[in-house]
């Protein structure tokens, strides 16, 4: 396995983009990142994207070769791979090109995310958001994403006393993050207040604990790191790729206050790049719900079990604070247009390594870390970069 | 890149199975390859599946984690893929699996693929079928999938003199394989008669030139080709691997009565095992409409251009003929539930190479190829396999 860099990154706005089809989204974002580093069209080897459902949400399967014609590269009849896994789809992408390129079976690779949601009406989204948990054991007995979330937060209030407020410092954190980021969905300031007065969605999960789900698009280019600086005068490296699963259903795991698929990836993750989560200064990870954010501190070793709540709420996850999470405002306020979340993640970490982030700049970042996930922790991809100069 | 072999394979019948669900069929074709060879459930690595939409067929996205969950190996927690590529879906799992293994990343993968297509109403499978095709430029406009064929026919018969019989010789031989073949969909023998008087569907395409979507899965258990011996002492080694992709819509295309990305992937394919067509006895190739198998035969090299009606028409891809294709009935009478057809294709060549074919055995084979193909020739991914002995 020879080392990888990414060379060029590439993303649309997030949001709810009436002006986009999907296949507006993805070729804006790949055309974005092709022309962020010197790499031609004709040097591509292969694509990979992630999307939940392309075939639910727009009627279209044959998700990737569609990419690929798109951006006017059809020609190429190169290998074009789409990969599922509810909202972990694009790190699943981005982690495929990387074993692809890793693995000396080819050299450029692109790696994109995309999703266009907002075509159905929004009872549709609920229905499709549902195929992400277990359709036979929870979602045909009426238990919806949310509904699933509010369970693993009421476990972890119980066994570690987490606090309503410490959920909506989750929320008010990255919100005031994603208010510099022009490419965020939301772009505003909110209150524990606000988190606290809005709308119950199912207890104790309020509508400003979820992330809003929209549409779009996310690209990476990957190449080998010797190669790397033959595109770009900031290629980062990956340093390390993980990736776990668990079971389907809440109902079959031992523990609700850990996600195991999470542990997994960091484990394979930081193993690979001899590296702990002290060695990490900058960090997007998966908060579709406020629990997440607070799981993935925990599972990730930024603290202890249980001592995510208490993290946030002291500004340790603030941007300044000793790991800087979230700085383009996470899922809950850069937004969550599902298969692009993993590669908006991967995004943001370059930019933020390479000190060009378009919303708040972390400082002296050096390596950085992604944890997205699929469902309620059945899928986690961790990923770690690092700048290579 | 190092040598893999295929150690274990296993495949449920093919049809319209009404006492199955997904679950069911997944865990019983992976089982089932799992017993095939002495490979326990702890050792395995990773975990591919090929699938063209459970999401839209049975409401379920997540497939790969549910089906590692199924098959009661969830607390491995490995990594777990789902590739999307319509009908190509199977083989483009096993080529993933087959290049994780390759790369050294890991050592024991499972690839597998399923489709259970029997749960929607008939109207909702047409739907789903178009969108393998582009829905903007062809679904929406109302051409389906046997319309899109019969446009690549009518291209092939124009320009070549394919006749009307040539096209029915190839289901005639098919379902002649096909009969003897216990898991077959369909386990009978039909004349050229009856392919000629049966229902127009979408002129010159009718009912008995189209393969039958149906229930299914089977499996696949990958590992290097050095440690082959200790699960099997019959290891099937994979000896090149490509996938080739082309413009979505047939409007796009250049030429109708070839598919450039079937071109492109057994090209990559043949190098990779330095290997030409002459070399190979045994095909199992994506005969999803009578003139997916005539453009099959001459875009893999097993004869000129536009001479594929003859070829068959001649018997020279008969059982005894020059080279056997579809010695399992293919998809036309072995059945093709999408996601599982490409994993069939190799659990067949496997048999064939191992000399334990469930139907009709190849005499001497030594090399095999399966070619699956997506959509209109959307995606192709062409495997040569062959036995190290």
């Amino acid at each position: 396995m020879r080392p990888v860099a990414i060379v060029g990154v590439g993303q649309t706005p997030f949001g709810e983009l009436w002006e986009y089809s999907l296949r507006q989204l993805v070729t804006e974002a790949g055309m974005k990142a092709i022309l962020d580093c010197k790499v031609n069209g004709e040097e591509i080897d292969a694509l990979y994207v992630g999307a939940m459902s392309s075939g639910q949400f727009v009627d279209q399967e044959l998700l990737a070769p569609m990419v690929l014609d798109a951006a006017g590269l059809a020609d190429l009849h190169i290998p074009t791979t789409h990969v599922e896994g509810a909202g972990a789809s694009g790190a699943m992408a981005l982690r495929q090109a990387y074993l692809a390129v890793a693995s000396g079976n080819l050299d450029v690779a692109i790696a994109g995310g995309v999703e266009k949601t907002t075509d159905v009406p929004d009872r549709e989204v609920t229905r499709i958001l549902g195929a992400a948990s277990d359709q036979e054991w929870e979602a045909f007995l009426g238990a919806t994403d949310p509904a699933l979330h509010a369970l693993i937060t009421r476990a972890h209030m119980k066994r570690y006393g987490t606090t309503r407020e410490q959920l909506a410092a989750v929320s008010v954190k990255n919100h005031r993050h994603g208010a510099k980021n022009p490419e965020a969905h939301f772009q505003r300031e909110i209150t524990t207040e606000d988190v606290m007065r809005s709308k119950m969605v199912a207890d104790p999960i309020r509508v400003l604990d979820m992330a809003p789900i929209g549409d779009g698009g996310a690209a990476c280019v990957l190449v080998p790191l010797e190669r790397a600086e033959s595109y770009t005068s900031q290629p980062i490296r990956i340093l390390g790729s993980g990736q776990g699963s668990d079971y389907l259903s809440l109902a079959a795991r031992k523990d609700l206050t850990t996600f195991a698929a999470t542990r997994h990836a960091a484990g394979v993750a930081y193993r690979q790049a001899g590296l702990t989560a002290k060695d990490v200064q900058v960090a997007e990870v998966h908060d579709a719900f406020t629990i997440n954010e607070i799981l993935a501190l925990e599972d990730l070793g930024f603290c202890e079990p249980g001592q995510g709540g208490p993290f946030v709420d002291a500004g340790d996850a603030d941007i300044d604070g000793s790991v800087a999470v979230n700085p383009s405002g996470g899922l809950k306020s850069r937004g969550h247009p599902l298969g692009a979340t993993g590669i908006a993640q991967a995004v943001e970490l370059v930019r933020q390594l390479r000190g060009t982030a378009k919303g708040l700049q972390v400082k002296d970042a050096r390596v950085g870390l992604a944890c997205n996930t699929g469902g309620t922790g059945v899928i986690s991809v961790v990923h770690l970069m690092g700048v290579p100069w």
